[in-house]
């Protein structure tokens, strides 16, 4: 694509992402899709010949957009906003543009530093089950990491960060660092008392685009238990050519590999691929999933602004004016905690399956139990008075109802044991009408709910 | 702005872009303004009315352009090359349009990890002075960070990454955390022989938007050598709002605090604003300066295709072909390193002042004594027969004589203990004839630098 077909292909795509932002409102804001939709709808592998512009465009509606949850839309409600604007658009246009890279620390950086700390995880598990006498802080303070002392910057920043010790290890007459080089250091460093862990490999080193020697280092990390990353940022891009391919030999003993297709493969920056040979090693040493979360979502969101404050407190009011509704915390900004009431009384059991209420009951208090007894979180045998309370499982599928009817997307969150329904104010484009729409549509999925299960009710009685 | 207006900027700006791409050659490849320029060109503080587009879109040629180093330039060969291409300009503005938050791992959160990591360094550092008996493995195991049991699931996140450990503070029925809460945390730890050494106070939760008690809890922190870190990840933004200030009150005992404009300022994603109190503190925990880096500038560059590793080769075949220079290392894919050759002989110095070469010195070696000996780095009294080597004053002066032409823009490195200069084939533009341009340029600076100390030299005897 030269400059003359941009100018044309980039006043389509501005009305492209104009039409979109108009009418997203039309769009369903939640997809219908599975984890793993968009697989059998791309190529195995890249073309050998470029595909036409239209057939990539007209991918965007085919293939992406059934996948995409629109942030923007002003039926999401979930996580917090992630502001957009136009303004904000065409700087970021401009920002491509111009291309300048002002950070000090990036991508492949972080690559390096994910892989030191899973590696610094995965020593510790290992070394606390052989030797159970040492503390973690113990261990901490033998562990060490390697890299050529031509490897980037950030090698040693990572270990900083990390809190453990770094190493260089001397590389050679080609500046690359081979395996006699690396044992030695490592035996030295073993007859002190220390624990090698972990060894950063670079194809292509920054200074003087040398290669460390793969295929000497590989084995002896993995007969030392080292995790052996390489970061190959620069060089990498180059492995799809054949005649550089020789340089990756080796590659198979490594646990993870980086390369920046943003240095060398046309894509702006920033974009890094990272693979990592055994998936649980990572994932271990920083899964944390709270509520919010657990469909691995940031909790960022869309665009919002100041009106947004007074809309939050209009969908307060909403909830406030309806009985069988709670408020969950104070409303300060674009914010609305709010769930089902929590029920509470007696409840008597026969043991003819039925159950009956006493006068307190209400319509949400048998739903409750209905489904308390569902999940098998109740119990019941016999003719039992029990006192009860809790109305967590009939949030819970008050929010599934709202989330797979897909008009509005929420979140939720956990108060203390409370699960509760996080309505945030999130679209630059959410009007007053929205909110409207939106509680009258939560109001009647509660309602639809409480009845259904009150008629599955009386159909048992 | 309006989705209307939106379609005719946003095509001016694809025009915009266009140019400048096309005519990037006709640009100086490094910008001739100090670090600062900027500060005085823009207003202390933001508009009261909004300016025109057309007033703004003047500020990039005015006061954008002067600053920046063009990436993209053919005539930029430093670092290593940072891809951007039409295609993937236009994927930019997709992605930006759709402003889908896809990350689990963001901004707001880094900003936790850097400050709660620039507070472990510090107080690992105050401890070893206060108790030298204590290595820093077993300060390290003492440690202790701190946040609310409301926190964002990424201030956990930072703790294990850090490798300290970390414990909830309960909040109270509003989800604040209060001073006696901290308190009553603190001193069961430090009678447990703990070390506080980090708190994480929460502006507007992620669960329920609950603000922590500032005034309570900062002089607390402050007292107890605790770095206090506010996450106002989502609420501030609020606080330009005179209204909602008064939620920022304490602000002024925190050590670092952190907003993201990209929630709530119509920026798009991301954008994360950090301030830090005691600015050493950051640095002083992460700061690294290879040779490479010493700009602030990251190693990553612009576009680059395959052609290039072609190009490089053409680059070497004329540092070959000059006698003046040498190959520093070899050169594989897009990389050259060379230099000015090692000078090597024997001098005979007289008292007074001149020096005479034995015959095997060239006009570079009187270059490189006259700057060894202004630079102080060679003192020679009385009539002497001196050994001599190195000329990384001379490689030195002839890397700022090219960047202080502008013409063209390269980054040196060390290679053992040699100064480098690294000849990067970056820009996706590159063409044999910049490659010739580039080293006619280089060769010509080299011939004027040795000519000067030369004729400086003549004159003085």
């Amino acid at each position: 694509m030269d400059a003359a077909e941009f100018r044309k292909r980039g006043k389509e795509m501005v009305d492209y992402v104009a039409d979109y932002l108009e009418k997203i409102d039309k769009r369903q804001v939640f997809p219908d899709v599975e984890p793993g939709y968009l697989r059998p709808l791309i190529a195995d592998c890249a073309p050998q010949e470029p595909e036409s512009f239209e057939d990539v465009f007209k991918d965007i509606e085919k293939i992406i957009m059934p996948g995409v949850t629109h942030w923007h839309s002003p039926y999401f409600f979930a996580y917090f906003p992630a502001a957009s604007s136009f303004p904000a658009l065409l700087a970021d246009m401009l920002c491509g543009g111009i291309g300048c890279v002002g950070f000090s620390w990036g991508s492949a950086s972080e690559a390096t530093l994910i892989s030191l700390l899973a590696a610094r995880t995965k020593t510790i598990r290992r070394v606390q089950s052989e030797k159970p006498e040492l503390t973690e802080a113990e261990i901490m303070g033998r562990l060490v990491a390697y890299a050529s002392d031509q490897a980037h910057s950030s090698v040693e920043r990572a270990a900083l960060i990390g809190a453990v010790k770094i190493k260089n290890v001397p590389s050679d007459d080609t500046f690359s660092v081979c395996g006699s080089a690396l044992k030695k250091v490592l035996d030295e460093d073993k007859a002190a008392g220390l624990i090698p862990f972990f060894f950063c490999a670079t194809l292509g080193t920054t200074p003087c685009c040398s290669f460390d020697k793969l295929l000497e280092l590989g084995p002896i990390c993995n007969k030392e238990n080292i995790w052996m990353h390489i970061d190959a940022a620069y060089a990498g891009s180059a492995f799809i050519c054949p005649e550089f391919r020789h340089l990756l030999n080796g590659v198979e003993f490594a646990d993870s590999f980086n390369f920046n297709p943003h240095k060398w493969l046309l894509v702006n920056f920033d974009c890094s691929a990272m693979w990592v040979k055994k998936r649980s090693d990572l994932i271990g040493a920083f899964k944390l999933e709270p509520l919010y979360l657990q469909h691995h979502h940031q909790e960022s969101g869309l665009v919002t602004d100041y009106r947004h404050v007074r809309l939050s407190h209009q969908f307060e009011h909403l909830v406030l004016q309806d009985e069988r509704f709670e408020i969950c915390a104070e409303v300060v900004l674009g914010l609305v905690c709010f769930r089902l009431k929590e029920q509470s009384g007696e409840i008597e059991h026969s043991t003819t399956g039925f159950v009956t209420f006493d006068q307190t009951s209400s319509s949400s208090t048998s739903v409750l139990l209905s489904l308390m007894i569902q999940s098998k979180k109740l119990h019941l045998q016999g003719k039992t008075i029990l006192q009860y309370e809790g109305s967590n499982e009939l949030n819970e599928a008050l929010l599934k109802s709202i989330n797979e009817a897909k008009k509005i997307h929420l979140v939720p969150c956990h108060l203390r044991e409370k699960f509760v329904l996080r309505f945030a104010i999130c679209s630059r484009t959410v009007e007053s009408a929205h909110i409207n729409f939106a509680w009258q549509h939560i109001s009647q999925l509660a309602s639809d709910l409480l009845k259904t299960w009150e008629q599955n009710h009386h159909q048992q009685q």
